[in-house]
């Protein structure tokens, strides 16, 4: 009886993360773990009615692994590279896509009518982490996605904050350094033109140039193109010298970022993702060394926690499926 | 009969306004006009139950002015120069007081058993000048303050946002140059350090030593420390090259602090008080086109409003008063 009871109180939750690869949907219960996925290539470049229809499609076969029919679902929750406006609903620039303006909603209503919430990726992946990953014990957090680019999503009292319009929260493109390193952005110090995992790279062919001792010329065998970021954290590890200097540096300037979301938000945490939150100790040890130093009032009133996000790729289904019951 | 009926509706609210020189209180009506105001000097360095004592009569003597008792108002509502930890119901550090943890609801208790309601002051003017000055049109606002430092306060759908824990929204502290010019407050780089009225008459008097054909050096009677921020604007209005560049730039430091803001909050508007923010159009125009050229997708989506406060002094009191209502 407890059991039945259990399973029909087992309130579940279904989401699809649209990336420019890959596109996963996924079915998770109430505890938030995920009880069935599926995935297709997204083919970002096709006709929009086909990446739409998959859309459905690939939702739909993660219900029915789930035992379920989307429509059984209070909520579709979607999360994908973008802006969403969400009062003209429409979405506002996604690069990989190319749609400008898109009003994606009007062709998802072709295939449902049930409720569906869009929401950028990074701000989804917050979300996840925050109700159930890294953040769990927590309501106010910052996530920093560290990748090819810098993501960030701003999570309060166990909701996403995207800025009055919805187009805010984009961590990455606040400055460092005013009139500093050109951004892919077109800006100048960004926080992603420092923070980066490309920006820890280029910093550490810079370094590379003046130094030939460093082991990690022999294992990119001397192509500097060869060079990614796990080598760089791995010779660090390794006490390399070069390595050990750029890792310091670039942990000093994240440092100087995550003064500034401390200073305006005093969240309880500061979650990091991304391939760079693989590194361990030797980037949190010395990124929370450096953020009480670098950050106003510290001595005084302290910093958060700094932690590694717990959930990888499935932060943003999870968030994107929780979009009905946190936002 | 319909006087009448608007009388008895003419809601009232009593705020205190507790600065490190003067203490003001002001009754307002409910169309946020100051109807009664009374100020004492705060002596700040007195033993705190004095300074508390007239915090209270001051406030009292702004009721009796407008015909009322302080006890017939719902809330007091108090801004001061501080953090106030909302938990544990302290003040954190009032520097001009020396007040560190100080338990100010203890002592106020001891005068009445109203509510009283304690917030920064920076963070009572903005909400003052959102409510009913520059921002009236809005609900989603940042002000600056710019005077001998750099004041921030962060407006959400008419509520102040001050961080989790209440101590955040400290804008003038967060980074502008990483690893940049020291700041009062110990850290380096921070936006209160390139764009405070000190720091303008710093980049001045910086920029006079390289140059003696400045009409400033007449003005201020060849003695640096004679100059003042409206030294300066009135210098770039006259066309004097010196002032003119130190504006220029003074402009392009602030267009990179409001960019990091607008990137996070997309605020309806940006409100800039203090000092120089009278500078007018010099400051607005110039201000306005470079916060464009140095904000993230601004060419997509824009940037909000940039307008010069208008309650000057009065925010604050008004803010105070409104916490009630709006917080």
């Amino acid at each position: 009886m407890l059991e039945l009871e259990q399973k029909v109180g087992n309130y579940m939750y279904i989401g699809l993360d649209l990336g420019g690869t890959n596109m996963t949907a996924a079915v998770i219960d109430d505890q938030f773990n995920i009880i069935s996925r599926a995935t297709k290539s997204t083919l970002a470049k096709r006709p929009h009615d086909l990446i739409i229809k998959d859309m459905y499609d690939v939702t739909c076969e993660a219900a029915t692994k789930a035992g379920r029919n989307i429509e059984s679902f209070e909520t579709w929750g979607i999360g994908m590279p973008s802006y969403v406006n969400q009062e003209t609903k429409k979405v506002v620039h996604a690069n990989n896509f190319g749609w400008i303006n898109f009003p994606i909603f009007d062709y998802l209503e072709k295939y449902t009518k049930m409720p569906i919430i869009i929401e950028n990726d990074a701000n989804c992946a917050a979300l996840g982490e925050t109700i159930a990953g890294a953040g769990k014990a927590y309501h106010n957090t910052i996530m920093i996605t560290i990748g090819t680019g810098l993501g960030g999503g701003i999570v309060i009292e166990d909701l996403i904050y995207s800025g009055a319009d919805g187009m805010g929260a984009e961590l990455g493109h606040t400055k460092l350094v005013y009139d500093g390193t050109r951004c892919s952005c077109g800006q100048k110090g960004c926080v992603e033109s420092y923070c980066s995992a490309t920006a820890l790279i280029r910093q550490m062919q810079e370094a590379l140039a003046y130094d030939k001792d460093s082991i990690v010329w022999d294992w990119c065998e001397g192509d500097l193109v060869k060079i990614d970021g796990r080598m760089i954290f791995d010779a660090a590890n390794e006490k390399d010298y070069v390595a050990t200097k750029v890792v310091n540096q670039f942990c000093d300037y994240l440092s100087g970022a995550l003064s500034t979301y401390i200073t305006i938000f005093r969240p309880e945490a500061i979650i990091i993702g991304g391939g760079v939150a693989n590194a361990g100790d030797i980037l949190f040890d010395r990124l929370r060394e450096k953020t009480i130093i670098n950050t106003f009032a510290a001595s005084e009133i302290g910093i958060p926690q700094i932690l590694p996000a717990k959930l990888g790729n499935d932060a943003g289904i999870i968030g994107a499926a929780l979009l009905k019951k946190f936002r």
